[in-house]
């Protein structure tokens, strides 16, 4: 077996079943490689972090990376990589600020935690219209989108396909017509193959899939770089970006490393298709064994179910707690539902080996048969 | 003789010597410690940089960084420490977004490359009144501050107390009276003792003095926290940030991590006195070398001169490319001027080695030997 294939299989070296939401765990081939070279980087007698990004070694790794992620995700010419910095939240002022143009309005579907952030952060720009929303399903599914009230002079469409704290994933790409669909893909991006040409802009923060936080990659569709609004900061412009490839200010040189190892991990993994097959054997066990007995519960519409995110709960919510504490004692780690939504949550990024969700499931059925 | 001394001392373990501009060399004892837990951070059985910033751990991390920040610069109580992304071009932005108030205009100094690349763009959001500049010297020196024509109503007075590529650094603190002194100090924090109680707001670019690329520090007196503009992206936004202790979006938690472990170093240094100690015995060196026979040429103002940023040429100018290929050849690392300036500069940040430069010396004396 393969070293890729046995960090998808296997925990080892003591380290924990880490279900954290982001920062998430990383592939361990990555990490001890970034061990290994993190006073010597390629023979250089230095740290990759201690070395010029303007320098020969770090611009031919930003320049494979890049090259990379292309081939993962087959990014079309004509849409530019940027590696930037300030995390998805930074793209929900970036995003208007950038591509508004002279148009007064975009359209937002509200999914849950993350749109409505973005929602917020877009007003201070332009006027939102909300298309649609979960309300009407308490957030557990979205209305078909023959339903939206989509506006066809609208600046672009946002949506947010995984919404890490509901655990709510479309199943689907929207159709946004002639406007430009704009996602925030923080969460599920490189989970599963794209048709990236269906989009006007992806964005992303790193810290669930591509590597540790402090970078966002953004991908977007040439023509739209020509809309900046003039009180667009710089760090944020994609054109003044794109000009300079994503060192218009110093990049986050180590984060930038740490996706580029991520990258060739995927490759070696076998790309997305291979990826998307463990990401849905994974999330397919977590349901099952939540969906089994009626012991555990998660209330997500079925096709609306992320394989990202897997908030869960006890039936019997006053053993939550029971179940948290035991669970960290047994070396499973940020198993805690977000405070907005109490109870559990599992994340299963790519780099969640499938054995943590066996293991996962183990313990959970073990406190089921204690508990139930 | 201390751990951390040691560092300044020595050169160790196949480390070329690095005087990068920035991102910058590390205190060695900080990357170790960082390679010997970079996959199990204090028994959590996971790596710092896979962990929730908001679980016990990372804050504790993140509150005591902050303290040690505080008691190296003797921070007064009425100001706040953020620890943000975007580097000091995200601050180019982020101050007149955040402090301009309904003022329509801030003075400025124009003492080279980085003060006029923040000028370029502050005049995205306000009137800039250039005060002083250092085009009479050829940015040499700047004129003394009684001959500035400062506003008294201006929203703030911008400085940049380090030029990185030109080799100026401010030998006095700015008198601005009422109007807030802002100072870009990226290329010279914590490079000695500072009186806070000056200045309304600092802010520093991580990659040269405090850690890796990616983090960006800001010091803020509180009562400017009150003037933000409404179209300031919240990422941006000191008052927004504040109020949620630099998480407001997920922050570097990795470069934050190596910042608190260059802040112990430090501390174990002796804190700020003593590197100051050593940085002055450093570039006087440095400086001795370059002036003792007229071989090598530095032209800036004695008194101007950077103790951080060292830029020389060789009177014999076709020498330059040849000194350049033979120091490489001996392990001395990025010892190129910046493109607009030309001919060398050694960066002589806090973690470079006092045994660096003179190793640095020793290869300059031999070279002018074999040349001059």
């Amino acid at each position: 077996m393969s070293k890729a294939c046995d960090d998808l299989l296997t925990n080892a070296k003591g380290r924990v079943f880490n279900f954290s939401s982001g920062p998430a765990p990383m592939p361990l081939s990555v990490l001890e490689q970034a061990r290994d070279e993190l006073l010597n980087w390629k023979d250089s007698g230095a740290s990759v972090m201690e070395v010029s990004h303007r320098g020969k070694a770090f611009m031919q790794l930003a320049e494979e990376s890049i090259e990379d992620l292309r081939n993962l995700l087959d990014i079309p010419d004509n849409y530019t990589v940027l590696f930037l910095q300030g995390g998805a939240r930074g793209q929900f002022a970036g995003v208007p600020l950038n591509i508004k143009g002279s148009v007064t309005a975009a359209d937002y579907v509200d999914s849950g935690f993350w749109a409505q952030s973005a929602i917020t952060e877009a007003q201070r720009y332009l006027t939102v219209n909300v298309v649609s929303d979960g309300k009407k399903s308490n957030f557990q599914s979205l209305p078909k989108q023959s339903e939206w009230r989509l506006n066809a002079d609208a600046a672009y469409l946002h949506y947010t396909p995984n919404e890490t704290i509901g655990g709510l994933e479309f199943p689907f790409i929207p159709d946004s017509g002639s406007v430009p669909l704009v996602a925030d893909m923080s969460s599920n991006i490189l989970s599963r193959p794209l048709d990236i040409s269906r989009f006007g802009i992806i964005y992303a923060g790193a810290q669930k899939n591509i590597g540790p936080a402090g970078l966002t990659v953004v991908i977007i569709r040439n023509d739209l770089m020509e809309r900046k609004h003039p009180t667009c900061p710089s760090i944020l412009s994609y054109k003044d970006q794109s000009s300079r490839n994503s060192m218009y200010n110093t990049p986050p040189t180590f984060a930038w490393y740490l996706s580029s190892l991520v990258f060739k991990w995927l490759k070696k993994s076998g790309g997305l298709k291979a990826i998307a097959e463990i990401n849905e054997r994974k999330a397919n066990k977590l349901y099952g064994i939540i969906d089994k007995t009626g012991f555990y519960l998660n209330n997500v519409d079925k096709d609306w179910r992320s394989r990202m995110n897997v908030p869960f709960s006890i039936i019997d919510s006053t053993l939550d707690t029971v179940f948290l504490a035991k669970a960290e004692q047994e070396g499973f780690l940020s198993l805690k539902g977000h405070i907005a939504a109490g109870g559990m949550r599992a994340s299963i990024y790519n780099a969640v080996p499938e054995s943590h969700v066996d293991a996962l499931i183990g313990f959970m059925t073990e406190f089921e048969r204690r508990h139930g």
